[in-house]
């Protein structure tokens, strides 16, 4: 059995040596790569040398550009297709209700950027100005960055490996004006790779209040927010709950509930508990929060009175809860 | 406005370079990279020389291990959550269910391994022989291979940047005794970026038949798969059909039929006409397809009288069509 997990790196840079280290070796991130004696001949020595040394030189300004930001919510999971964006949406909409707040969210999904089109502002452009990047504007006092924005049309597919993703996603932490937030949201793509390795080693200084993971019920879902949640804790993200997306659909013909998606394992509460993560609620599936997103509006404020929105909103509660800011 | 994507290059190697290209470059990946008069004193110049230079000595050996494989399809979609790895399941089971047929799963998502799991052998792993790495029987004619296999228990995250992904996709290719093969399907995660530029890269001498799309109906899936269906047509891929999943979903109790994820804007088949895609059909949401997955059965020998099992044996029938198979 080959286990090559067993020798991964965590957080591993983003370079691969021509041949494995040699004995002495300063180690390929040390002060002295490619400097050492047992370097003279190595195959890695160019390489090791062409590393960057010490910490990150971008981190203080990203630190200063954030430093106005009150609260950092990551939105994770493992899985696509879960609702993070659609999540992400219904956060934005609901925190910013309140004309108090500011709020600004973040599409980290580079290859598949939904937030735009969810907030109803796909075809909305990002302007530069003397103090950086100027956000586009849902409403007042909602902020939103996309790639989506930068398109010369909205079918261009982003055609980048990790390093050139990991580049734009500094830039939207240092270059775009946020100016005072309460919140931003940053919404991720799934999996646990280079998107997520960024932002939190550029958040490091910064601060993030922790992570929102949002799940489906089913088990093949639950797997990968098992990978997600191992993840944070690797990472040291700190997790603020989990919610449970596409609970239980309610026939709008007969009102019979079925498990479109099926906890046969117990779902999202199961594992919370098993995993010691606190479960912020279960939020049944009903077609018109799709629908909403289809259109850009705001299911919440449309239709206040589905059990969806109770839930949602219940969750959105115990997060700010979560933050320590209600 | 800043349009990024315009100067975006397809299919980008992964390096990043630390100051514009000169006048007079040789080009980053020429033979003289790094040896040009205008090379001297340019900050690049170190990346440029340790930039591997013409074709990956790897292709011819994928090719040869690749040689005895019939059909090679790739599953994508731009969207995660579509059913991706649902529907390569579908198709594994039902190919392997002819026994004449030699068939070949391969999971490309590192991150969010789903395959070993639908197929019921998530405890598999792998083993090494002199021919390279065995892949895990399902049955005696259906061979997978996933990262799943290979980590210490099934909630181990695989926090890996691109590059690493890469090199276990090369591994995958290379290294694992496939044998004689009809069909090789190969599950990709979402999006557009290193696991999709590799796979395409890799097998540039092996030759694939094509992808096959896979789209739920609402418009925030298409958008990604508009990007997908760009990706493809960039990177030369072939698109042999698209199918649409999640089509509409049938109340158990009172038979009435719900549109789940509405098509608001005639979904995946008004897509296939508009950018000239065959359209190989549209599957209905049956809530045991997603229970079969989660307990390893297959659903078509379960359920062989639903209408999904009916529309997902006449998807497969046009997408063997499609490859010259029938």
């Amino acid at each position: 059995m080959t286990e090559i997990a067993n020798g991964q790196q965590i957080l591993p840079p983003d370079y691969t040596l021509k041949e494995p280290e040699p004995e002495h070796c300063p180690g390929p991130e040390s002060e002295n790569a490619g400097k050492g004696d047992s370097c003279q001949g190595c195959a890695n020595k160019e390489v090791c040398e062409s590393l960057p040394k010490g910490p990150d030189p971008d981190l203080p300004l990203i630190k200063e550009n954030l430093a106005n930001i009150k609260h950092k919510i990551l939105i994770l999971s493992g899985k696509g297709g879960v609702g993070k964006s659609t999540f992400t949406t219904m956060l934005s909409w609901a925190l910013s209700a309140d004309e108090d707040l500011q709020v600004g969210a973040m599409d980290l999904d580079i290859c598949g950027p939904s937030l735009p089109h969810m907030l109803g502002c796909v075809r909305e452009t990002i302007h530069e100005s003397n103090t950086g990047w100027t956000p586009v504007y849902v409403t007042d006092n909602l902020a939103t960055m996309s790639i989506q924005y930068m398109l010369p049309d909205t079918d261009s597919a982003i055609i980048w490996r990790g390093s050139k993703k990991n580049a734009l996603i500094k830039k939207f932490l240092k270059d775009v004006d946020w100016d005072y937030l309460d919140y931003l949201l940053i919404d991720t793509p799934p999996g646990t790779s280079d998107e997520h390795i960024s932002i939190n080693n550029y958040l490091k200084e910064s601060q993030i209040d922790g992570a929102l993971i949002v799940t489906t019920p089913q088990e093949v879902a639950l797997l990968d927010v098992r990978k997600e949640i191992n993840f944070c804790r690797k990472a040291g993200i700190n997790i603020l709950g989990l919610v449970e997306n596409m609970s239980g659909f309610v026939c709008p013909n007969c009102k019979g509930e079925s498990k479109i998606f099926k906890a046969t394992t117990g779902g999202g509460k199961a594992l919370c508990n098993e995993l010691g993560i606190d479960f912020l609620g279960s939020v049944p599936l009903d077609p018109r929060i799709g629908r909403c997103c289809e259109t850009g509006e705001s299911f919440l404020d449309e239709f206040p009175d589905s059990p969806a929105s109770t839930a949602i909103l219940e969750v959105i509660e115990s997060l700010r809860d979560a933050v320590g800011d209600v």
